[in-house]
Parts: C-alpha cells; structure tokens; sequence
C-alpha cells in the first residue's frame, strides 16, 4: 500500500525546474508536484483537463483570452483542448492533477524541456 | 470555463462537518473540500481510490492493521476495497480526490451522515 506522502519533503528532494515527478497514482489519474520558474510553452492537452494547485510562490497560467493569476492554495483547473502557458515570475511549487500518462508539453512536441507521461519519475 | 478556487475561503463557506463540498471537477474525477472533527464510520469503497490532503490540522486514518498519521501538507491514497476510518482530534482541514459520485460513507449507509455522490453540493 502506498505510503504517507509528504509535499514539501518531495519537493526538497529535486532542484529541477519544468520536470514534475509523480507522488501517487489513484484510479487512473497521478498527482505530480514540480517546481516552476519562468516562461513555459504555449500547449494544450487534448484529452485531459490538467489542475495547477500552487503549493509556494504564485503562478500566472496564460489562457488565449486572459491570465489567471494563482498564489499559495488556489488551485484551477484547465480544461482539455485549451492553450495555456504557465509562467512564475519566481520558484513556485505546484501539485498537479491529471491522467496518467500525460505529456508535459501537449502537443508542443518541439520544446526540449518536453517530458512524456511515461517517462515522469515516481518519487 | 472553471474559475480560481482559492480553498481558504471554499472552507470558510460551510461550518458542518462530515459533510464534503466539490469544489472542481475534472477528467471524471471529483475535487472536494471537507471540515473533519471526532469520529466517523468504518467504511470502504468498493471501487474507489480515495485521496486525503490534509490542509490544517491533523487526521488519524485508521486502517484495520495500522493508523496513519497526517499533518498538514501530508497526503494518503486508501485504495479501494480497503476499510478506514477517518479521526480527527481536532478541527481538520482536508481536500479529497476522487471519483466523481461517491458516497462519503462507502458501504455503510446507515451512518446518519450518509450523503449521496449525487447530492454533495458544489461550492
């Protein structure tokens, strides 16, 4: 059975920007957390709605037609098929919430920091 | 399109406990808020994973062969099928995941604070 999941002991333990790591897994769907800093890609996940909850610092996710400004303990949710570009004006910890196998990049293939669902390490 | 949810202030909306409140729903799977005091009833979930975040206080889960602890920031999967009860010493804080439309109390249905998946507001 899985095991007491501390969030900021698992976020302490990776320095690592844009390359979240999977802390559970329950009915098909993972919980991540990763540390953010900067600008991310412009993408979109067409299946899957992706929640962005700020564990530290703020967090503006840039949707086409707005930017939702999130800080420590709002949480949103993007829903599947949407643009959006995450950017943190300064390190910013988020849990993430998703299906299984995710890519981090959608369907912006081409961005080096591109990470594939089955490639996200479980910590 | 879902708007900001800040959980502060979801759970400065309602006093009961033992009583969850959707707060986002995404990929069929339900985000919940919840004020937990005292005792409540063994149950499981036949085919539910169910997460516990724990955002203030504390909460003791007990399972049939160990009790785990939570602090804030800690987070469990009970995996489906497995019995727990839910303890908190105090007034406790938790947000939950899980499948949209369960039922809080699982297979025990004659605790009085049985609410239906179907009839679990959204705040």
């Amino acid at each position: 059975m899985s095991d007491v999941v501390d969030l900021a002991e698992k976020l302490r333990s990776f320095d690592a920007t844009w390359s979240p790591r999977i802390v559970a897994v329950l009915n098909g769907q993972e919980v991540k957390v990763a540390k953010l800093e900067g600008e991310f890609v412009w993408h979109a996940h067409a299946d899957e709605d992706e929640l962005f909850l700020v564990v530290k610092g703020s967090l503006d996710l840039h949707l086409r037609d707005r930017v939702v400004h999130l800080e420590e303990g709002q949480l949103f949710v993007v829903p599947r098929g949407v643009e959006h570009k995450p950017v943190a004006p300064g390190e910013c910890h988020v849990l993430l919430f998703e299906p299984a196998g995710v890519r981090n990049t959608g369907d912006a293939t081409d961005d080096p920091r591109t990470v594939e669902g089955s490639d996200v390490p479980r910590i």
